[in-house]
């Protein structure tokens, strides 16, 4: 793991920056682990009210996933002239609800509770943003197959996860324990880690930010 | 990701033990993250003229690999009574060419130039002896379209990954700077990773090592 870290060198010494407009520390992880050179910057938007208001409009869960991922990049953009900004969103939908992170161990525990024993999807899209225009856009959703939880396993689960439990939509992280609470999950795996590194990468090196 | 690493008890104190018959660091790291308790023993057996043999006989790849991923475990069966001793081999097939983990750089780089630009498949398969006797099996396949790699950038990616290069198939981590090879990976992750890790724990769930 160690020297992988070392990033490879950009192609082009004149290539415009990277700019990760999230909190997220997985996408953050996620970039570094693939060697790509980026910087993170992000303003708060109140995507609760976004959703709610897009909800009500009659959007899908991946239409909204795309506004939230364009509106991150878009509130940064000025900050960062030039820059080519980044931004992500993935939404958890169990048939036609949409689960949020868990704000309290209670509520993990219930999401959890909901989507056990049942398939549901995560929505994932990014956006690029330069100068305050859209340049790029990807969108991807794959499908997990939860299988039934005990409660006695929802506790020890929870325990073991600890704050990290609220990290995430749904409760789990794939690369972690989350492995525990599936039987079959159907996509890309990068875009149940939340970002869709593999057709991004393809946009970085066109514009050289990676090598080719 | 610290608090995850806690393992999640056992279901039942009286499960038997797991033993993973396997070196590779990646495939223990994958039962730690997961939270499955496991301990590590191996003897080595020469896998180059078992695959010789075998191929030589018309095996597929995937027969050769449940034949490595059975003769790993079976080998060391008898030093621990009662335990469940996991076995596991990937095997790289470039249509009908197998290549092994890199002996060196110079190696690795004629790996990538093999690779670069083509589909290749990943096969996994793991067994569980137990006694002396083998009471599971999962194989699968994943198959990994390469982009077109320069030499420039073979060259780059060899001195980021140093001796890295030479512990995967393929000279490549998919979770790591591999990610920039790719345009497209279709299969399950886990598969990618070297171990079918789900159907594993299911297996291990019905024998009480894991918690259901």
């Amino acid at each position: 793991m160690d020297r992988e870290h070392i990033m490879i060198a950009r192609a082009a010494p004149t290539a415009p920056a990277l700019v990760l407009a999230s909190k997220s520390a997985a996408r953050r992880r996620m970039l570094r682990d693939a060697g790509v050179p980026a910087i993170s910057d992000s303003a708060g938007i109140d995507e609760d009210e976004i959703k709610a208001a897009m909800r009500a409009e009659g959007a899908s869960a991946s239409e909204v996933a795309e506004s939230l991922a364009e509106l991150k990049a878009r509130r940064i953009s000025s900050r960062h002239p030039g820059a080519l900004v980044l931004g992500a969103d993935q939404m958890l939908a169990l048939d036609d609800v949409w689960l949020d992170k868990p704000r309290s161990r209670d509520e993990a525990a219930q999401h959890l509770a909901m989507l056990s024993g049942r398939s549901h999807g995560l929505i994932v899209s990014a956006v690029i943003v330069q100068d305050g225009t859209r340049i790029w856009h990807h969108s991807d959703r794959a499908e997990l197959k939860m299988r039934p939880l005990s409660e006695t396993f929802i506790a020890a689960y929870l325990d073991a996860m600890g704050d990290g439990v609220l990290e995430t939509v749904g409760g789990y992280r794939l690369e972690g324990l989350g492995a525990q609470l599936f039987t079959r999950v159907m996509g890309d795996y990068f875009t149940v880690l939340g970002l869709p590194l593999l057709p991004l990468l393809d946009f970085l090196r066109n514009h050289e930010v990676v090598m080719t």
